[in-house]
């Protein structure tokens, strides 16, 4: 069958209401069709705004009958491209936004029930608001949805603690790219019941179907979230100051990140205000921070907990100073000072956005090699690309680093991009291939690393991969051209 | 073309060598053709064990060739069924056994990577001996193997804390049933690569590949681990005990089970020496077994982290006593004493095998609904088979029950399931399913629940887990019969 498109929009509008399909030529939809970064523009044949599943169904029902591609879509906060459609004027943008109920809580069972368009802080503040904790965190909370978060399996900054957006996700509803709905809900921590579904939707980025709800976990609120920052000289000893941690402070330690010095010296040169907690006011080779979030009794007051975990933490910093891990340290005395700690970790990103375009990665290795890794690539960057400065940051608890290379002062950042960006990304990816690392630590694939999937991933992985998206949309109208390459 | 089972064999011969090809015409094979519930009785064409990957490569590929089903292996401890041949003579038998390296541990990523055929006990042994912990335990640990867990995401003790066998791998190394091999073996924390095609094969009970080996979360080995008996009048006292401790402990709660009297009785009936530790030495409705992981630094006495473990025990208690959640309480002082407590959850399932046959379910529920439904199926089960005993415990923290119903005294136990079996199973399995339960918590679905799953998994899922078998294993020769019913 033929597709046609003005029969398919028909359709839509009888089923969702004239309101809820925009074709660009009415309405600005760049909202919806440019990405967070900029880098992809796309058109759609038109926006589609369902209001809950049963419509979502209808709508691939209908797009599956006309044989018409279909982009899913969060909050647009994606940095891979896997959310706009292409520009062919062809594709459905399917926007979750109206999805936003939150469909219940149950605090004895510690599991909140989601629709896919929730923005991720309305789920903390649910949370907050029953006395307990959603712990995925992530700068764009304000904005990103939870179906955005499961579909790219989405990390943050409390992943050491309690896992990626996959670990925190119990239950899933699903509508396939044939339009039957799946109820995968339900709050079962152990369910032995055929094949994992849940976790094969998760991290899939619209690709094998719609996500339109889950039942996520929750935790008890900690009592007390306490903050240091250590100076360390080197990754190996901020390695091992990340190995006494674990075993000083157990599932207390929460957060583990690492900065070095020039995405420091970028946060004090454009966000003069923050506090240089280190004495003379100079950054180290490696900042580490580090988070406690420390239990207690829902009677006891937040005081006693918060001089538990800092007595804790002056022990751990003392045997570190003495053994000569760290050259120096400081722990948060009150909530204030803890978050003008973390707010140093923050303004990196948005620092880098002040300091225009860079070379951006992504990378995941096992923890034990990433400081033979960091101080390698370093040099080799130094004789591609001299003048060029590294910022380092991440979590480093999880093995994630951020790694971006910003132009030489004075160049113009686009140009360098230009020239350096492919030959920048073959030079970091190869090393981190060879050391048995991930180009896409958290971001995922989208359009943007489709080559490099194509290129990098175990052959086989590849071709199951295939064969699973040719078993679940073997029409492949389900987000075509992202994620997998072209076959 | 015509499976020529002479041919198969000769050709397995040359591959492995003959004394890794055994028929059972010459070898008796009980070992590994009785499950371990002795409920089925397979006959292989033959037993045969490679040696490694490349080995189980090329067995899986003189097999496709040949057209003929392969079962794979491990300890032969599963509980469904799973891992014996039928009886057609017809199946090649994989035993993972001689895949039994430990390759490698690195301790600063917290990781070991072992052959599928090691015992769960070598690898927690191999990791505590490199002062970490592998925190996967169960009964059959001294000969279960690492394969066979994560090939049925085996459960156990310590889920609350850590989690399935599932959350306790990061990388897998996979023969296809084409017989290609995919080396995903790797310490990532976070990869976002493509489809998780780890999750898939996890669980999967070897109906999609044969796993060869995999890469294993460690922990910090805890500074002191500690224990408390607590009373409850009901399950609503013991789920809302639960939520204050999951409160006041934080990851520190690494147990909460609940035994109820029948259980306890049980035990102390078929082992008097174990202890009774309440006062008057009568069993509560539901006595909960509570365990503490406290971690500390390397250099901290095991007694002061014991000690500030017991203290929030006490404090946790006091307040439950004050409350009248609980109605007594024990707090072990001596890890002497917490094993004597644990003891007595562990000699229920052998109480029970003192006891004989009995009606065994391996449920899940929300934490939320455990209370009404134990009551209202407790009820059910006295009206329909009168004077039976509901033997009732398991792991509460993770919503998972053993719910088990025993003959009445006097009453043969066989042919009190041949009469019984299945109207229990049904009314058990209904109200199960009406709470939005499973039916196979962490045991599986392998021969014995086939059925089960045909009925009662909703026929979307059902509908997907067919296409992916089909996708990955579309000659159908992995473990047919098992997990999946006939289509």
């Amino acid at each position: 069958m033929a597709p046609d498109p003005q029969a398919l929009l028909d359709l839509l509008r009888r089923q969702l209401g004239p309101a809820h399909v925009l074709r660009p030529q009415d309405t600005d939809l760049s909202a919806w069709t440019v990405d967070w970064r900029k880098r992809y523009h796309g058109r759609p044949l038109a926006l589609v705004r369902p209001a809950d599943a049963q419509e979502v169904a209808a709508v691939m029902r209908a797009c599956a009958a006309a044989r018409v591609a279909v982009v899913p879509q969060g909050g647009n906060t994606g940095l891979v491209g896997g959310g706009v459609p292409d520009a062919s004027g062809q594709q459905i943008l399917l926007n979750l936004g109206r999805l936003n109920r939150l469909r219940a809580l149950d605090a004895d069972n510690l599991t909140l029930t989601a629709e896919a368009g929730c923005i991720l802080q309305q789920v903390q503040q649910a949370a907050a608001a029953a006395g307990l904790l959603f712990p995925l965190s992530l700068a764009a909370e304000g904005s990103c949805t939870i179906g955005g978060n499961l579909a790219s399996n989405a990390g943050g900054t409390a992943v050491l603690r309690y896992g990626n957006a996959r670990e925190l996700c119990l239950g899933l509803e699903v509508v396939t790219p044939q339009g039957e709905l799946w109820s995968g809900l339900g709050g079962l921590r152990k369910d032995n019941t055929g094949y994992d579904l849940r976790d094969l939707y998760i991290g899939s980025e619209g690709t094998l179907g719609i996500l339109t709800a889950a039942t996520l976990k929750l935790f008890p609120t900690p009592a007390a979230q306490t903050t240091a920052l250590a100076a360390c000289a080197s990754l190996e000893a901020a390695v091992a100051l990340l190995g006494r941690a674990r075993a000083a402070l157990g599932a207390a330690l929460t957060g583990f990140e690492v900065m070095n010095a020039a995405a420091l010296d970028l946060v004090a040169h454009h966000f003069p205000a923050l506090p240089r907690p280190f004495a003379g006011g100079a950054w180290p080779a490696w900042t580490v921070l580090i988070e406690q979030s420390e239990a207690g009794a829902p009677d006891e007051p937040g005081e006693a907990a918060a001089a538990r975990a800092t007595a804790r933490f002056e022990a751990l910093l003392a045997g570190a100073l003495e053994r000569g891990t760290i050259g120096d340290a400081v722990v948060a005395s009150s909530l204030a000072q803890s978050r003008s700690l973390w707010a140093l970790r923050e303004h990196i990103p948005l620092a880098q956005a002040e300091a225009g375009l860079n070379i951006k990665h992504d990378i995941a290795l096992p923890v034990s090699r990433i400081p033979a890794f960091v101080e390698a690539n370093a040099r080799a960057l130094a004789t591609a690309c001299p003048g060029s400065t590294l910022i380092c940051f991440g979590h480093l608890g999880d093995g994630n680093l951020h790694h971006n290379l910003q132009a030489p002062a004075g160049v113009d950042a686009p140009s360098f991009l230009l020239r350096h960006e492919a030959q920048v990304n073959a030079l970091v990816h190869d090393a981190v291939q060879a050391a048995g690392g991930s180009f896409s630590a958290e971001h995922g694939i989208g359009a943007l690393k489709c080559g490099e999937l194509g290129r990098r991933k175990d052959p086989v992985a590849l071709a199951l991969m295939r064969r699973l998206k040719q078993a679940l949309d073997p029409l492949n109208l389900m987000n075509p051209g992202r994620l997998l390459p072209p076959g």
